[in-house]
């Protein structure tokens, strides 16, 4: 991997680097902040990683969420990819929820994306080996995200026991199976059969996770997207059904956008360096 | 003034207002932000004006600075203009460093720009006059800014003794007169007369300024602009020759960015929250 970007920041580092991903069958960007305590002789620092909304880039949350005066308060590193494949090689939709910028960290199996729109593989897999390979890290992870990236930091974590310590999520997309964002994007990467979609749907996968991570939840109560795309309330009446523990906290006033994601992000960082240096 | 934009922020608002400015001759935005404490019965909160650099408008500030979370702890209002008269009936220039997003905080007195391109007097007159009048504010002032808006802060308040309590820049330009971007900038906007230059040159305005508010500056080290465009040592030397206290804190490793704003704004909310509540 190459660094593209090195910028100081709150004492540490706000890098990029560039890759060549064999998952995705193209070259990606991802962002890494770099606290203080990453700089000591042997460090090995824990990672909370962070998935990003649609339209999104590896840009958007360095640039405008304020993490890293958190994650240098508690010696944590952010690790933050882009949102889909990219590249002239790489298939495209019109519209901003398709396509690139939109490929809600599931592996596609229907043409044209079944090639390259593989980020459930990228984000769990691909992407933490190489950080783990790289980067003064250990194997600590965390994970969190907004809206589209929230549906993949709760799917991430529901599907792999084990492998994150504390997950969270800002306006996620909890039912992507019964929300029209979902049924787009759904519908085109993995086909008609709704049977398959439920492997990353939250809702659905809480009925039945093997491991009851908590999972902890901030909804803007001004969101524009509440009522059609996010409905939280059907991934707490699952969690409720199924004995999964589930904080949601609904924000009255707070939107969709950054603004509201800075606003708390600090609780969040406090929340995962709590259960990564346990 | 019309609210364009109005979105929950650490408990406050970050909105951003749409009015038509008389001294620019054109339809201008900006950003304020209200912390929680403007919300009160009668509240009258202080000011604090930011000026940004070149290319900016007045949403850099509000997305990248992260200023919002210290504005709220201290209740102080945060007012962010666009930094040049806009529109199609706005001359302006090619490059990034001359008319539209470069309007170096002057009163230009020469064509094609004397008519609308009166920065000067629209940041430290008519927009005050308008935030005074329609927002929970008192006369409380501070200001500060970015490159060519830390160069704005610093001439605004050294021309204007006991119009603000306090002032502070990040990465200066301190002394336009004798840097590229200040030479290209004024020999456009105020003519060949290089003595008319001085009235907006902190290193000249500092020899003989009336009042000697303190002046903050933090610069970063490893600014890309440092040796060129900002040359900081050149305002060291006029103010310890006028006996000008200044306080120039050099960051080692950090850049021209807004990582490096984010990384200290903190500090300098604490400083001018101190002074407009002294």
């Amino acid at each position: 991997m190459e660094r593209i970007e090195h910028r100081a920041c709150f004492g540490g580092w706000q890098d990029v680097y560039r890759h060549r991903s064999q998952v995705l069958g193209c070259t990606m960007d991802f962002a890494v902040y770099l606290p203080p305590q990453a700089d000591g002789p042997g460090a090995r620092l824990p990672v909370l990683y962070w998935l990003s909304g649609l339209t999104c880039n590896e840009q958007n949350f360095i640039t405008k969420a304020g993490a890293q005066r958190y994650a240098a308060e508690h010696g944590v590193i952010l690790v933050a990819p882009d949102t889909s494949p990219r590249g002239d090689d790489v298939p495209d939709a019109e519209g901003y929820d398709l396509g690139k910028g939109a490929g809600f960290y599931v592996n596609a199996t229907a043409q044209p994306w079944a090639r390259h729109y593989r980020m459930y593989d990228y984000v769990v897999h691909e992407l933490p080996a190489l950080v783990e390979a790289e980067l003064p890290v250990d194997d600590r992870r965390s994970i969190s995200g907004h809206s589209m990236g929230g549906h993949g930091a709760l799917v991430a974590a529901l599907r792999n026991p084990g492998r994150y310590r504390s997950v969270s999520a800002f306006s996620p997309i909890v039912a992507p199976t019964q929300v029209p964002w979902g049924e787009k994007a759904f519908g085109a990467y993995l086909g008609p059969d709704r049977e398959a979609w439920k492997a990353y749907d939250a809702t659905e996968l809480v009925k039945s996770a093997p491991e009851k991570l908590p999972l902890l939840i901030d909804q803007g109560g001004g969101d524009e997207f509440l009522d059609t795309q996010l409905r939280p309330q059907l991934l707490q009446a699952a969690a409720e059904a199924a004995g999964h523990p589930l904080t949601l906290r609904m924000r009255p006033g707070y939107d969709h956008s950054y603004y509201f994601i800075a606003s708390f992000v600090g609780e969040h960082l406090a929340h995962h360096a709590r259960a990564l240096q346990a």
